[in-house]
C-alpha cells in the first residue's frame, strides 16, 4: 500500500483504500490546493479525459469533477446514459450490457466516474454492483460518484476538511452524524461514508437517529472494526440530545429506512413526520460543551434538517467543505489516472 | 470606472457598465478579434472554469460562449439546471436554495453565466431577480445570457457591430426598433437591450410598435437618460412607416404585451393577430432614405418579422453581429473573469 | 485529390472522398494513433473547437468525437438539438431555419458533427438531406456522425481495423455482412457503410439478408460499381448459410425494411420475428473455412443478432473497432478541420 500502487486504482467504498492511501490523497490534495492558491498552473492530466456517468442529478459533484479535469489540463464528459444505448437489465433485446459499455468505454477515456443512487436503483445494493460490474470490466480507474452505499469522495472531503479545521488532529474528536427531518428522503452514502472515514481515522462516531432509521449493518460493523483497529469509538444512538453532548462536530441529514425501495415514498414521509423535531437548531449547537461545528456535505434543506441560522454562522463549515471537493477530486483523479505505473 | 474596475465585475443590466467600460470592452474585442483572425493564440483563461446555467434554451449564446472559452484556453461547462437541485422557491422543502447554490458554485468556477427568460419564469422580473440573489451571494463575475428585461452581451455585440459597419461614427444615426408579427411570442431583453445601448452611444433611437407593445417603462426611461446625456434622442412610436423613415438601421422583432404572464400565450396570439402588416420586407428596406442596414440578433423568423429577401441582400448584418457575439463575450470574460485585481 | 485537398471538405458519404483519400487518412491514423500509444501530445486542433449536433442518442460517437478533439487540444459541444430553436421544418414560425443555423454555427466552430437516423427523421433520406443542407449552408467541415444511408467514419474505422487485423491484405478477401434478427429495428447506416468500403477497398462483399430486408438500391449499385473498379466484387444473397462459406470476416447486424417509416415498429417486429434462426453463432463460426473473424460496430444485442461466444472469442475484433473510431476521427479531424489550406 503505497503511492505506487494508487495508479490505476478505483475508489468505488471508503474501504477500497487503507488509512496510509488516504493519507496521500491529503498530501496531494495540500500541493494542488497550494498551486490553485499560488496560481501555479499543474496540469497533470494533460489531454486526459474522465467520462462521468450521471445518472442522478448533481450540482457539487458535477461541477467539481469537471472543473478539477479543466484545472488538471485534461476534460471531463458529462454523459446522461440516457443519451446512450447502456441497460442495466442484463438480458437480449434490453439495450447495450455494462459489459460492452465499460469495456468500450474504457477504450476512450482514463477514468470513469459513476453517480448513481436514490430514485434511480430499484433495490438497495444495486448501484454498487454496476459500479462492481464496470470495475470488473474496466482497466481505468472507476471513481463512485455517489451510489446507495458509498460515497468516498465526499468522505476523503469530510475528514480532509476536519483535519483542516482542527488542526490534523481529530483522534478522539466526538462526530454526531444525526437524522434529520426533511420531505427530501434521501439516501444514505453520504452518512455512512462520513462514518466509516471518521472511524478510520480514530475519531468517537455517534450515528444518532430514530430506532426506524437504522443504517446498513454491514457498514456499521466496518465502521466498528475500524474504530477499533483504529483507537476510536463506534456507537448509534436513538436520544438525539444525549448523542450530541460534548460533540466537537456534528452533521445532520435527513435519510430513509431500510425499507424504502418496499414501501415507496409516501409511506416514507409518514414515518418520518413522527420526527420533525429532529432538527439541528441554534438551540441545540449552543448545548454542546464544545464549540460544536456544522459538517453537511449540501444540499441542506434549511428550515427542516437544520436552522439557517447554524448553516451561516462561523460555526458552519459546509461552503469549505463544499470547495474541498474540488481540491481533493484532483488529488484521487491525479493519483488514480496519471500517477506513475 | 476603468480597466481597473471590470476585473471581478457583474454584467446583469446594460446600466451596470459605464460608457467608458463599454468602450473599453470594445477596445479589447478590437484586440481579440485580431488575434483570432491572426491565428495568434490568446489564452487570457487558461485552466479557468465559466458555468453556465441554462435555464432556456438557446443556439448562438451556448455556442458564442462555449467557443469563446475553449479559445481562451479555459472551459465552460454547460448547466441544465433541471440535473441539479437548485429551486426557485425559497422555501423550506423545495430544493436547494439560490443562496446555497451561488454560494457552492463561486467555488468551483471564475464566472458564472445565467439564461432565463420566456416560459422559465413566472413574471416579469422575476429572471432579473433570480441574477441579482446571484449576484449577491456570488463573488465570482455573474454575467446575463439573457433575462427577462436585459440582454447587455447581445447589446455590447448590436453597437460593436454598428461601430464596424459604419467606421465608428454611430452618433446621430437613427435606428429603428420596430415589433413585427411572429406566431413565437417573444420576450424583450434584446429589444430593451438594444434600445439602451443605442441610447447610450448617442444615436437617434425609435422603438416602433403598436399601442398594446409598449416595453418596461423603467426602461424606457432609462434611454430617455441615457439619450438626453449622450446628445443622442430616444422616442417611441405607433405608426411603422413614418417611424422608418431615413433610418440607418433597422432591428424587427417580435415581442409579447406587458400582460404575458397574467394572460398566457393564446390571448397573446389573438392580440398580435391584428398586426400581421408589421414585417420587415424588401419594400420597407427600400423606402428608407439612406440604406437601411437590418441589425437582428437571430434567430429571425423568416417570413413572418422579415422577408427572407432582406435577411440575405447586402443590407443584412446579421450572420457577422451574430460572429460578434463570439468575440465581445471573450473579451467580457476576460476582462472580468482574468482582468487584474 | 490530395493531401491538400482535404482541408474543409466534408465527409457526409463514404463516396465523398476517394480511395487516396481514405488512405492518407488511415496513414494520418498510424501517426496519431503511434503518438498516443508513445504518449507524445498532439495537439493539432488547438483551441479549435468541434460542434456535435446529436438528434439521436450514442455511446461510442459521442465519446471517440469528444475524446478525441480533448486530445488534439481542442474541445467538442455536445449539443443536444432540442435544447436550440432549429427546427426541421423550413416554413415562418416552426423555428430557426436549417440554414440560419448552419450559417451561424459556421461563425462560431471549425467543424460540425451531425447525428441523425432512425425514429428523428420521418422519411429514409431525410437525414441526408439535413446534412446536405448544413454543408451547403456551412463552409466548415460538416462530418456524418451517422446518419439514414451513411456512416462513413464507422466505415473508415470497419476498414483501417480490416488492415490492421489482415496485415494490410484486404483485397480479395470475403466479407459477409448479415442481418441477424433483433428486436432493436434498427437503421442501414453502417451495414450500407461497410458493404461501400469493402467494395472501394477490393474485398469479396457478400450482403446476406432474408428477402424483405434488401438495401437501398443506389447504394448497392454504388457497391457494384466500387468492387468492380477495385477489382473486387459485390453480391447480395437471401441464403445466409451458403453466404458465409468461406469468409473471412462477419458483420452480423440487425436492420429494418425499406418500408419502416410507411409501416412502423410492430409491423417490422412481426416481419423479422419470422426470421429469429439468422443469428451468429459459435456454430456458425465454425464452418467458415478459414477464420471467420467477427467485425461489429456495436452495441450488438447479444444473444440475438449475435451469441456472446463469439462476441468475447479471440476472433472477435469488436472493441479494437471500437477503440479505432478514435484514432480515425482524429485523424479525419486533424485534416479536414486543421489541414494545410
Amino acid at each position: 500500500m503505497s503511492w505506487f500502487d494508487l495508479a490505476g486504482r478505483d475508489l468505488i467504498a471508503e474501504t477500497d483504500w487503507t488509512r496510509e492511501e488516504y493519507d496521500i490523497a491529503m498530501k496531494v490534495t495540500d500541493q494542488l490546493k497550494g498551486a490553485y492558491y499560488s496560481r501555479i498552473p499543474h496540469p497533470t492530466l494533460e489531454y486526459k479525459t474522465f467520462a462521468m456517468m450521471f445518472f442522478a442529478g448533481s450540482t457539487r459533484t458535477r461541477m467539481s469533477f469537471e472543473t478539477a479535469m479543466t484545472q488538471l489540463g485534461g476534460h471531463a464528459q458529462f454523459i446522461d446514459p440516457q443519451t446512450t444505448r447502456l441497460s442495466l437489465e442484463d438480458k437480449p433485446g434490453a439495450g447495450e450490457t455494462v459489459k460492452d459499455t465499460a469495456e468500450a468505454m474504457e477504450r476512450y477515456c482514463d477514468g470513469v466516474g459513476i453517480r448513481l443512487l436514490d430514485d434511480k436503483i430499484r433495490y438497495y445494493g444495486e448501484a454498487d454492483e454496476v459500479m462492481q460490474k464496470f470495475a470488473k470490466h474496466c482497466r481505468v480507474p472507476i471513481i463512485n460518484m455517489a451510489s446507495d452505499i458509498n460515497h468516498p469522495c465526499q468522505s476523503l472531503t469530510d475528514i480532509y476538511t476536519m483535519h483542516e479545521k482542527l488542526d490534523a488532529d481529530v483522534r478522539g474528536k466526538k462526530i454526531v452524524i444525526m437524522w434529520a427531518w426533511s420531505p427530501w428522503i434521501r439516501g444514505w452514502c453520504s452518512v455512512q461514508g462520513t462514518a466509516l472515514i471518521s472511524s478510520l481515522y480514530g475519531m468517537n462516531v455517534v450515528v444518532a437517529n430514530p430506532p426506524e432509521y437504522d443504517l446498513d449493518p454491514r457498514v456499521m460493523q466496518d465502521c466498528r472494526d475500524l474504530a477499533s483497529a483504529s483507537g476510536g469509538s463506534f456507537e448509534v444512538s436513538h436520544d438525539l440530545d444525549s448523542a450530541l453532548d460534548g460533540a466537537t462536530v456534528v452533521f445532520p441529514r435527513n435519510w430513509f429506512t431500510k425499507d424504502r425501495y418496499e414501501i415507496g415514498k409516501e409511506k416514507e414521509a409518514e414515518i418520518a413526520k413522527q420526527y420533525v423535531s429532529w432538527k439541528y437548531s441554534a438551540e441545540r449547537q449552543k448545548k454542546l460543551g464544545n464549540p460544536g461545528y456544522l459538517l453537511q456535505c449540501m444540499p441542506v434543506d434549511r428550515g427542516n434538517e437544520a436552522d439557517a441560522e447554524v448553516c451561516d454562522n462561523r460555526l458552519s463549515w459546509i461552503l469549505d467543505q463544499a470547495e474541498n471537493r474540488l481540491h481533493t477530486q484532483k488529488a484521487i483523479l491525479t493519483l488514480t489516472m496519471g500517477g506513475r505505473l
